[in-house]
């Protein structure tokens, strides 16, 4: 299947790359050309915009980074809207407004071109190994056309309801993770000031009603001092101002959510926002006065 | 054995049966005698006061619900150190002060007996099971004498450190769960208002990076309305103040903290007092003007 792809950075290119390995044709456009080297030199052929990209593809998928970008690469005048053919399928993974996607689904519908909002969780390790969890969101025809595509990308594939319920449904999966980020930060900085070993810690409190995903995998790096991103705490910070902003536009007041974001502030705004989400305790540790 | 057991609770009365199952020899005290019946029942011996239960005991377990009530047990007139011999172990089980454990430790020692803090993690399923998380403060000796009782009661028995740090360790635990639950609970609300299927957004979520031991039992508790308390709101308020209590005494901050701990007592303020943790949602929804 002609497919093209929008968007090659960490989570795109190893999603792209296994439908390259499925055999379908891919057209590529991103921001860097060089990220997309390594998919060019596997057969994928170079756009020179997201709208040439689009022009023979059946299905359009894109990566990008923040909502702007989304909005660009679709909407705007070089955007693949624009070339895109009645019929075709827009698949947009990244995770962005939820106002935005029925934006684009409403466009892409006065088109005849079919629009999902299909968000994924699992990070830079989920993308290679093609476990992610898929969070769909559009009319009941776009998530049955795209199920093949989504199902060779992803290990939980879910339809949560029309254009936008995808994002929402990412948003909760982010509002969850921030919480619980500074749970185990503060937790962290307790024992150390307690005087306790914190891999006992960990060996203590992972196996009972505390244990997370978070805490098996993130804590562990906090110990090594190992701030590298498996995910962006600049994304992140994206991704709580989004669900903060929806909240409020529906009425919703999330003291946690709102709490984790002005955390997530300072860990930017002291240098950290292209360190890992992890990174939350260095915010922890400066409010308190402790050296990292 | 000869063993005293203190407080026969839901927890304790659990944690007591393993050990006539073991074969050991329990005088029992607890402040309501129907709650030891089953166990009485089952061969236990009944006395009169903590004092007399550990008379002839090698091993004095306590499980009780606040500082209070083991400083009572333990150190009052009628306590078990008044009664129990040299060389003899106390076994304090209860989540409790550190500084409370300190005392008894220092107590228990100027009499030639041993004190271990031992708090321990898995509600009322990990007592049955004998699969709880057991954390342990005292000296080497205390913790080795203590061993294979501990053992027979929980799946993981980790030394933490000198008296008190058992506490501290449970401390961890209930600083990163409290958080936690606060996402969780704030999640909900937030795909209830957006309009999502909360099943499936569990669906979504469950499996990736979101993923914790309270999101899979106590997100599904609060979908089918159940808030019986698999862990009551007003014992988790006691841990969270003790946690805040110890952590000012650090001179440590910990904001995420101090927001649960406020929740959980608007949850209390509101009559959920002996509703169980997930109830949390509770005061979320009434700070967002929602019916249950």
């Amino acid at each position: 299947m002609q497919i093209a792809w929008i968007g090659t950075g960490v989570m795109g290119s190893a999603m792209a790359g296994h439908l390259l390995t499925a055999g379908h044709e891919l057209a590529l456009f991103s921001r860097t050309k060089s990220k997309a080297d390594g998919l060019l030199r596997r057969g994928a052929r170079w756009a020179v915009s997201p709208r040439a990209a689009a022009a023979d593809a059946e299905i359009v998928c894109v990566m990008a980074g923040y909502p702007e970008d989304v909005e660009a690469v679709v909407l705007g005048p070089e955007g693949a809207l624009q070339a895109m053919h009645s019929g075709a399928l827009l698949v947009d993974f990244t995770t962005s407004r939820p106002s935005l996607a029925v934006r684009i689904a409403d466009a892409a519908a006065s088109r005849g071109i079919l629009a999902l909002d299909a968000p994924v969780s699992g990070g830079d390790i989920g993308a290679r190994e093609a476990r992610l969890s898929i969070m769909a969101g559009g009319t009941k025809e776009a998530f049955e056309k795209a199920f093949p595509l989504l199902n060779r990308l992803g290990k939980t594939v879910m339809h949560q309801g029309g254009a936008g319920c995808g994002q929402h449904a990412k948003m909760v999966n982010q509002i969850m993770i921030a919480a619980n980020m500074m749970g185990i930060c503060e937790g962290l900085l307790y024992a150390r000031r307690a005087g306790l070993d914190p891999q006992k810690v960990l060996a203590s409190v992972g196996g009972g009603a505390a244990a997370s995903w978070s805490l098996a995998n993130l804590y562990p790096r906090i110990l090594a001092g190992d701030y590298q991103p498996g995910f962006y705490v600049e994304h992140f910070i994206k991704d709580l101002q989004i669900a903060l902003d929806e909240a409020a536009r529906m009425g919703l007041k999330l003291p946690g959510l709102a709490l984790a974001r002005q955390l997530y502030e300072a860990v930017r705004s002291g240098g950290g926002a292209r360190l890992g989400t992890q990174a939350l305790i260095l915010a922890l540790e400066r409010l308190n006065h402790l050296a990292p």
